[in-house]
């Protein structure tokens, strides 16, 4: 049993170090709180988030990090069309396996004041935002069945599926268009599954410069968090600090009426339920 | 400039401990020596394969390696229909853009005796070879051109890039049905561009039991080696370590009159000129 439940990793005011640490106060939104300058205390874990010892030593944040270090990130998997309603808003048939692509590791990027940074080749006007549900695999995991796969699930965190539309319209495999620096940010904490408890539960959403543009809730998955570890651990391993990006729900830009694409300057926030809001500007480079 | 030309990662019979050694006698086919249990001489180089010294100490291979170690390389990217007469083959268009998906890091092992183990959920008698020419990005690049790529390159070596094609024929992304453990054999060898001259102008083959089942040449290739490494780094940063697959040519077992699969037992091998032959046998778990 982990000794926190929501855990961030961040830049500390009192030594500019990069620490994990467990929230003093799990009830406030992370996300928002970095994002409007409150003062977040966190009690330092030292080790790993795998063999970590809370130290009850308390630091303040100054800069939220990804809560996964890209680094330790041995793969990411992401699943496409994985909501009904979203699904149905693409005019797609609902997949009858779970369509999997992966983003490189570099495309991890942190909550504010990091950016989502445009590259050049971008720039055409029909970048995209996609709220989805991380997973994040804690022990290796080698054909688990789904009624096995909670005690091989850390925990849980928020990301956006940065997506050049353009470019992934020219092919069927997204993993150039979606795979991008930056193309993945992380956060705001980590959430222990025994702080979630259900994650079929959530609500999921997304705000475009203060206006909601994606509401749903995990409960409209197609393939659900224990049904996806248990498919793709089949003859695969899914190795510890591994993460799963399980799909966005209906409300993307690029099938809106009238469309919405990530503009220079523009404030796009990933809400999850229980975990918080991740927030990014956008900044074309 | 590096010091060595055919570089292997090896576990030297005097130590039993895992070694980098540049061939003695480069004009071999080290796979083949290998596999025929002929003494395999190498000088040791110290260091990584970036930051390399030849230490002129002499030994003697007992198991080759994937000259890649899998916990050292960041992400895999793989080309599809990358060949144009296996695009003809496939009855599909020649692909517009590079069509890119990836494997996770587990997937890659090792020459013979390794075996390409076929996990259960595969054991349907689709299980398939294909030869591909594996460029080993050697200098962080991004945003590079193609007359730029050879300076960011470190060197060649081939792949097998297994593939469970009745998985794969139900999505359009082949991330699962490509990525299983050990659906990445790399081998026998790393070859520095020295050594190459002309990555277009390549035999690519692959044998099936002993019979020829794929001959092609690098010069089919739709996307050649450079402009790859160039579309792939446009706002996207290629680590050192990383690998791109490039495509395989004409002839894999799905496409083939009968059609041939792997099977328990069988004896699968991937010829590139220059490089050598990679050799393995299929094991059902």
């Amino acid at each position: 049993m982990e000794s926190w439940t929501h855990l961030i990793r961040f830049v500390a005011v009192e030594d500019g170090k990069i620490h994990l640490g467990q929230l003093v106060d799990s009830n406030r939104d992370v996300g928002e709180d970095s994002r409007n300058g409150y003062p977040i205390h966190a009690r330092l874990i030292e080790g790993s988030i795998y063999d970590e010892k809370d130290t009850q030593s308390l630091k303040v944040c100054f800069q939220l990090l990804s809560p996964i270090d890209p680094k330790s990130c041995p793969f990411i998997r992401c699943i496409g069309l994985n909501y009904k309603l979203h699904a149905k808003e693409a005019n797609f048939p609902i997949p009858t396996v779970p369509a999997l692509f992966s983003k490189p590791r570099t495309a991890i990027s942190n909550p504010y004041p990091e950016t989502i940074n445009i590259p050049k080749c971008a720039q055409d006007g029909t970048s995209d935002y996609e709220a989805e549900l991380v997973i994040v695999i804690g022990k290796s995991a080698r054909d688990i069945t789904a009624e096995q796969a909670p005690n091989f699930i850390l925990g849980y965190t928020a990301a956006n599926d940065v997506s050049a539309r353009a470019i992934q319209m020219k092919s069927a495999m997204p993993c150039f268009s979606k795979g991008m620096d930056s193309s993945c940010p992380l956060g705001p904490c980590l959430v222990s599954p025994t702080a979630i408890h259900d994650p079929q539960d959530l609500s999921i959403g997304a705000t475009y410069n203060g206006v909601t543009v994606q509401n749903g809730n995990t409960s409209d998955m197609v393939f659900g968090v224990y049904q996806l570890v248990a498919y793709l651990s089949q003859g695969t391993t899914l190795e510890p600090g591994s993460i799963i990006l399980t799909g966005t729900p209906q409300g993307i830009g690029y099938f809106r009426s009238p469309r919405i694409f990530l503009d220079d300057g523009d404030d796009i926030r990933v809400h999850i339920g229980k975990i918080g809001t991740l927030i990014n500007r956008v900044h074309y480079e």
